[in-house]
């Protein structure tokens, strides 16, 4: 069976974290994470060349539906900026390159959609992570959680749905898989509500 | 006979402005200029990738021994950094790959090596991109004489002969050619200085 998996990108130089998250119907599961490190002695040119190599392997391997990139509008300082900006054009061409439907979330859409308040900490976002993704601890390091959530973010978005409808019309495999409407998943806002009324700090129960 | 080209790059999403300098001896001359502009209506994903596009089509059209892109410290916005970030991040990874080293210089090292001194003003230094490429008039529009510049600020900082001394030794071609010492091409800062020292306004006697 095919199931349509969505990349998130938590774009950066140093540290570019990156998660895969699988939908099958409303189950969703982590099928990769982990983060790309561009050694810091080297010359930037070259670090942000491997990280596009990188990143067009993630593309190549996991095939996803879809991506999603973290978008920052607020940054301590420009240089900070300058940085995140360079990690984003690199993903968000690599994934428009390879035909590959790309969407930005900013940090606080993402808390919304998996923590169902835009407000959330960190450790709140990451312990939903966990539990939506029936995991037994939160993923590390911190990065890699945090591209897991861009992934389930967009899943809860509904944007998902219309790119993977579009995707096996394209290749005209599957009709009838459902993926033609482009309201969120069925049942993940149900379950992210659910997860979110037990209260941080508890497992999911699978 | 070989006379090497180095690619100037003034980064941005909507406008990334090119320049291509040839150097034989101490005469410089343009090769190109341009714009590459990106439809402000497109996904920004389709942008970058149209960008990214474009800058390995002109690393391939002209095989440059260095790349050089303005580096931006400063910007009146952090959304605007971000999108000066993602173009340059573009262009370094894209030379990087291609193996062509690549430099970054701020806008005042651009001013100090055409104009004379840090803080020349736009116009004083679009003159002197005039005058030492002997152009009848200043090259438009503004960030294709930008990128121009850039180009002669990497010629005149002594890397390119470096880097062209490196290129030409890997691929085996015309030794003897002096392309070995990192000192700036012989020549060129007087020829600033003699041009400067004319004064803005006047043409270049050519």
């Amino acid at each position: 069976m095919f199931v349509p998996v969505v990349l998130g990108i938590d774009p950066g130089v140093s540290r570019c974290g990156y998660g895969v998250v699988g939908a099958e119907g409303s189950a969703l599961s982590a099928r990769a994470c982990g983060v790309i490190r561009t050694p810091p002695g080297d010359p930037l040119p070259d670090r942000l060349a491997a990280l596009q190599v990188e990143l067009e392997g993630l593309l190549t391997e996991f095939r996803p539906v879809a991506v999603a990139v973290e978008r920052v509008f607020f940054q301590t300082n420009v240089r900070t900026a300058m940085s995140v900006g360079q990690a984003s054009g690199l993903a968000l061409a690599a994934a428009a390159r390879a035909g590959i439907p790309v969407c930005q979330y900013t940090p606080n859409e993402v808390k919304q959609a998996v923590a169902g308040y835009g407000a959330a900490d960190k450790a709140q976002v990451q312990a939903m992570v966990a539990r939506l993704l029936h995991l037994s601890e939160v993923p590390k390091p911190p990065d890699a959680a945090d591209a897991l959530a861009l992934a389930i973010c967009h899943l809860s978005a509904g944007r998902f749905r219309a790119a993977a409808g579009q995707k096996l019309s394209d290749g005209g495999a599957g009709g009838g898989s459902g993926f033609t409407s482009s309201a969120p998943l069925p049942g993940l806002a149900r379950a992210i509500a659910a997860a979110t009324a037990r209260g941080t700090g508890k497992k999911e129960r699978s």
